[in-house]
């Protein structure tokens, strides 16, 4: 199967000068359509679904990986009460701000706009099919998606649902496993706006070297704690088990524990014996990997200053943390960690759109341009300059 | 002459780390003694730009493009006088944005910090080699400079009168004219946080395609005004003898001229003299150029729909405008015309930072992530996220 990318880009761009003109009210209907349609659906969907697990298995996919493939009645009810949750949030399009008048007489403001076009990147799970074309919507956005092969008669059947209800081209899926067409996508900076990969590293490293378009770099995290000599020990426990073993899957969980020499020898032994008793086994020679897993670097450093020198040579600048009673090291961390989010006596866990009052969490930027960190609602947007005046020359 | 890129770059970023913690005091005081360390320097200066002068003149240089080479004492000094403006400009680093107390007990805000290291790619004019040094130094940043070939010499004289005040590798300046090292460059995406290219299209689509960084596309302007059947057509020839003839080369000025036919044969007879008189060549076959000259394309559209229609297909969604006395249509036009500044009865001269209130203009964006239209010294700032607790869990 041919796909002609070129006319899929440009489809985009013409049915995001239509969603662009939707109001908050008519894109919040089209939400709640689209969730009905998923739902009436859902015989279909997971038609579709049982045979991508079906050939899955034939082709020997490991069982957690049939399980984040694998979609149900109840996974499908909860996509779509995500998608009714999203009309819900307020709209970020069309607010004003910075509204001047000028010494020229030009009267100025900046409004609130759509990006236009989104292109999405992404690997196994299928909820994020409806997840990124439900926040392209509520932003006025037309969105190219690409999901995994694995899904692919899973992502036919949800957009082919979706696509019923919404106007031409606002979704449209790359039916095709051909790798060849992710790269093509990558080059049509004349429709596309935003590149937003959601997968691994590979991914990541992929879209930003062959990307001609903007790429939204996030989601590895090489994660920190600091237990400085003042933090309080006893406290400082659950919160380190809280950021390792809460979800070790996920990108903000906790990848190096480094603690102060001064309080090293009484407190390591009993947070490893607390870590242990948890699963988590411990590295002291590899701070460069993002685990995901139960598996934890740890590390004796003598000082502020040398925990700072490690986590700016090894963080990806995701999340990292002090755990200290010291306000003057609280402040120079703050100051000298140049990560996404940087916390004081709190887990690497809270960097999350949700956690952060986001409302919706398109993914987690680690690059500095546009988003840093959780990027709700708002990072899918961008803005114009509009300038009124009585036939004002300069 | 080799150059070690990956050195360069490495020693940017630890630059970078000193300049994040110099306070506002301290930058402003660092930027008055680049000032001053480039007017002491004067005479060395202009005698490597007399050199840069000479080679260019037996290289065939136009005398026009001598003369945007050429520095002076005056000119030395207005450039220098500009550091000293940045000096007195508030500094957006260090602004706390966002504070909010989470359900969780999370005390959350944003803090808007250095991007880290800029790298700028620019052509012909020394002046740009110290205008981003002292907005890239008001923001905390370090960068690296690539300037032309042409004033290769200049840029080593103004770079070692300006390192000589700052902290070490503030400003480093690729000097070599092998072009291999603007690709290097363009991959140091482990230091470099923003490319900003200053030239031609030619240089821009070079940075989209060869670049892992994320680069500001921007300062092309093919630029429209739309004269609405409505317009008041005594006021709208000054807006469009100013749009088009205040400074014909650069990136705000009138590029095309719509026309509602309703009022074509009274008005284009008398808007084409008054143009005419000033220099103005027309044509009407051609609108996909910026003119960067006294040459206008015009055309005659039957409906405000034709016009739209004619600028998302031909605008390169820097600056368009309209003439009219309809609120309905104005409305219309801002909303569907999805440029960087869209313009109501004013001239698309007014497309600019020190025009829009900003005091400084790094480029004119016409991309849409991070920064749109004038960009000032915000745009040359990111943020991070600080989390606090009290040894919190999620």
């Amino acid at each position: 199967m041919t796909v002609d990318m070129n006319a899929l880009g440009a489809a985009a761009k013409v049915a995001s000068r239509v969603l662009a003109q939707k109001t908050t009210d008519e894109k919040n209907a089209l939400l709640l359509a689209l969730a009905d349609a998923v739902d009436a659906e859902t015989p279909a969907i997971l038609a579709a679904n049982a045979a991508d697990l079906e050939a899955a298995r034939a082709n020997g996919t490991s069982e957690a990986l049939l399980d984040r493939l694998a979609l149900s009645q109840a996974r499908l009810a909860a996509i779509t009460g995500d998608v009714r949750a999203v009309a819900t949030l307020p709209d970020p399009v069309g607010e004003v701000f910075n509204e001047k008048l000028l010494p020229s007489g030009l009267k100025l403001h900046q409004l609130r706009v759509p990006l236009g076009v989104l292109g999405v990147i992404y690997e196994a799970r299928p909820n994020v099919t409806v997840d990124i074309a439900s926040l392209a919507l509520k932003t006025g956005n037309a969105v190219i998606l690409r999901g995994g092969s694995e899904t692919l008669q899973s992502n036919i059947a949800l957009v082919r649902a979706m696509e019923r209800v919404l106007p031409k081209n606002a979704i449209q899926l790359i039916a095709s496993p051909d790798r060849g067409l992710v790269s093509e996508l990558l080059q049509l900076h004349q429709y596309v706006d935003m590149i937003i990969p959601r997968g691994g590293a590979g991914l990541h490293d992929f879209c930003r070297k062959n990307s001609t378009i903007p790429v939204i770099i996030g989601g590895i995290g090489v994660c920190h704690l600091f237990v400085d000599a003042s933090a309080d020990q006893e406290k400082a426990i659950p919160v380190i088990i809280n950021a390792k073993c809460r979800r070790p899957s996920v990108c903000n969980s906790l990848d190096t524990l480094l603690v102060h020499e001064a309080i090293a020898e009484t407190f390591l032994p009993k947070v490893k014996i607390a870590l242990a008793e948890r699963g988590v086994r411990f590295v002291d020679d590899e701070f460069d990997t993002e685990w995901m897993s139960l598996t934890l670097g740890i590390r004796v450093v003598k000082s502020l200053d040398e925990a700072i020198a490690h986590i700016q040579a090894h963080s990806s600048q995701h999340t990292d943390g002090i755990l200290t009673q010291s306000d003057t090291n609280a402040a120079r961390f703050i100051a000298e960690i140049d990560s996404a989010a940087v916390f004081v006596n709190a887990s690497t866990g809270f960097n999350d759109g949700g956690q952060f009052g986001l409302g919706a969490e398109v993914a987690i930027s680690t690059q500095k341009l546009h988003a840093r960190g959780p990027m709700g609602l708002e990072a899918l947007t961008t803005y114009k300059w509009i300038g009124t005046g009585d036939y004002l020359v300069r």
